[in-house]
């Protein structure tokens, strides 16, 4: 008989134990054109070329006045001043204005000099060349100053931002037309198993479409990397071996879908074991599903076996190789991003469960919105071999290892994926 | 003087109003690879094909047994079971045992006839052709039933679902390889102002590069729709009149930047107005910024002109533009992937902000991290003209119109952009 397995690292220990191991990170860039940047990583800061606004400039249609003139204006004692111009927004005309002149402007043209403010038109009455003026502003009023929004020099983005679509018109508004980024990493995912067959076959009774290669794909490309499947590996040292050295000469990480244990058909340990530069950092670690996550490096380079299992695969990329990527990709994890690609709610659990004691328990749930506004959430507590509870369920929620058991009626975290 | 304008309508009303004027959608499908689904909202019904599993199949590496033949066993009466062979997953041959006999069996292998259950390892010890069983087990264990994951002829997911990484997986599984989405949204973008220059052209002093296009094609791209961005058009009636027309014709939703509100050089609505089929819902609505946002449909189809200010042409967009795309792509808006859609965060305000009365109120705010964890979010006030506040923030807070102010210390949600 054998013993039972002690897992030997907490899942917290195992990440930053692992985090620190992967040291090869090419964080390579390349230059793209600023609206094709969407979600990447911008590579160096963002620092403006000019000023923004390059000029003072009206921020509403009205009377470009020195507020001096007007000082003693109120809606009883109108001051008079004389309209010398009118400034269009396609002309690059400055007017100059003298004592009690005005010019006539509207949002975004040039502010005149010796101008400081505009009026309303709701304050003013115009009279062919002349206009009165009902109130007195303070300098300044409704003019942006050149320079006011961004000075030249001035960083306007630090590097390492992941960018969003306001960023795009924000760089663009800045007269870049290229920027560099972070090239996307590469992460190749081997799918291994004697039972798997491509998804053109038509499955034996003994076989299943492998599909786990999807899915990881679906959320690499959801976190900016690129995913690669590679052609199903049976279950042979030799074959996982080649198949492993030949994805890390094109990858940044690699995934082993299947394998990760130690039963006398999973390779993965062995055939990583058998590689020059392989470091295992850690492997029975304290979680349920995917405690068999295998954590490793070759020559520094992430290689993680994961478990076969659908859901035991996507609880350990989910816990391990999501942090990963991330290091990878250049994204800095900033705690706003995090909580973006991360969303979560507030629900209340339909059903006990019992957790794992010394184990982080993961388990999905099914939501379902209730009359009274509240959420709750159906726990599946059944089969890690049913991809179909991924496909049913909305989101996880996380036990920790020091919790037995959560209640019906406790509010929980969902994660939603 | 000009009086005063009074608002019109509230957000909710207005939306709402708005969202049933709306009728003109094509929700046309097309057909596509599962794999090039991420994201796509499902067009039909996926159904199951077959059952999984296909057959009863072994869930561990163990003995399959009957749990008749072993009701007696425990560690200290073991039960010995003669092994008649071992079941292999790449073959398909099917044994059958008889009373006492047992089969080798390995994960996802078929489970022999007669049998119903799988003894772990630990609980057996091998002689020869023969294993002595330690324990004793319920019918079914560590077995997955013929169907037990999902049955022929199931609903597996029904249509609208927005596709995840794992319900790519579920479909591959299932033995599609192609499925029938809605066809994406078609949004066109119209940008109109004098001042504007397209960003290949170095802007002269009175101009500035045309980017609000850019900033909503990549949000309408985050929601799954195609954001086209027109030729600049001036502030001239007919120009917008016919950009209006020909972004028609090949469009399912088209917004105009600018010129949305009563000025003299705001055209959006004369134009509109000018269309035939027109019907204008909203104009005036209380809400800061971007209240002259000016909701339309022509001949049912939506027509939406967004204030020409960054701030206010963004917070327009997100409020009223964001769920006519939703309901023009199919999406069935269910509250988790809203959430998904819309993360927000808790953040304590740095600063009392004061808000209009009778309007709903968005400010701009930018996060830091604390150190005892919690999250401050400094608030923009300022000027709704300026790009770079949508840049330097990370979120917006909502301030209902019966709200006068924020304090210092208050507890916001803030949604993050």
């Amino acid at each position: 008989m054998l013993e039972p397995v002690i897992p030997d690292v907490s899942v917290n220990t195992a990440l930053e134990n692992y985090l620190k191991e992967v040291t090869k990170i090419e964080h390579d860039s390349e230059i793209i054109n600023v609206e094709d940047s969407l979600s990447r990583i911008l590579y160096e800061d963002i620092v403006a070329k000019y000023d923004l606004p390059a000029h003072d400039k009206a921020l509403i249609d009205g009377y470009a006045v020195n507020a001096r003139d007007i000082a003693e204006a109120d809606a009883n004692n109108p001051v008079t001043l004389k309209i010398i111009g009118e400034a269009g927004v396609e002309d690059d005309k400055n007017f100059v204005i003298s004592k009690k002149e005005t010019v006539k402007v509207s949002k975004g043209t040039l502010i005149p000099e010796n101008a400081d403010s505009v009026i309303m038109p709701e304050d003013t009455l115009t009279e062919k060349n002349k206009v009165k003026i009902f109130a007195n502003v303070i300098s300044g009023f409704h003019v942006a100053k050149k320079g006011e929004d961004i000075k030249t020099g001035d960083i306007f983005i630090l590097k390492q931002r992941k960018i969003r679509p306001q960023d795009i018109g924000g760089i663009i508004g800045l007269g870049y037309r290229q920027i560099k980024v972070f090239k996307k990493p590469i992460v190749t995912i081997i799918p291994t198993g004697n039972e798997l067959v491509p998804m053109d076959v038509e499955p034996a009774r003994t076989q299943i479409i492998a599909s786990n290669g999807y899915v990881l794909k679906g959320f690499i490309e959801q976190l900016g990397g690129i995913g690669k499947i590679a052609s199903i590996v049976k279950d042979n040292l030799n074959s996982v071996k080649k198949a492993i050295i030949k994805a890390l000469e094109v990858s940044d990480m690699v995934l082993i879908a299947g394998g990760s244990a130690i039963g006398t058909k999973d390779y993965t340990l062995r055939a990583i074991q058998d590689i020059e530069g392989a470091t295992i950092i850690a492997h029975n670690i304290a979680m349920k599903p995917g405690g068999y996550v295998l954590l490793a490096t070759i020559n520094g380079k992430p290689v993680i076996g994961l478990p076969g299992h659908p859901v035991s695969n996507l609880t350990s990329f989910h816990v391990f190789a999501k942090p990963v990527l991330r290091k990878i990709s250049g994204d800095p994890r900033s705690f706003w991003q995090i909580t973006k690609d991360t969303p979560k709610l507030e629900a209340v659990l339909t059903k006990n469960i019992k957790s794992p004691k010394e184990k982080e328990d993961y388990v999905r749930v099914r939501l379902k919105e209730l009359d009274c506004g509240k959420i709750s959430a159906y726990p599946f507590t059944g089969r890690s071999s049913f991809l179909s509870t991924l496909v049913k369920s909305h989101g996880i929620i996380k036990i920790p290892a020091d919790c037995a058991a959560l209640y019906e009626g406790d509010v929980v975290d969902v994660f939603l994926f």
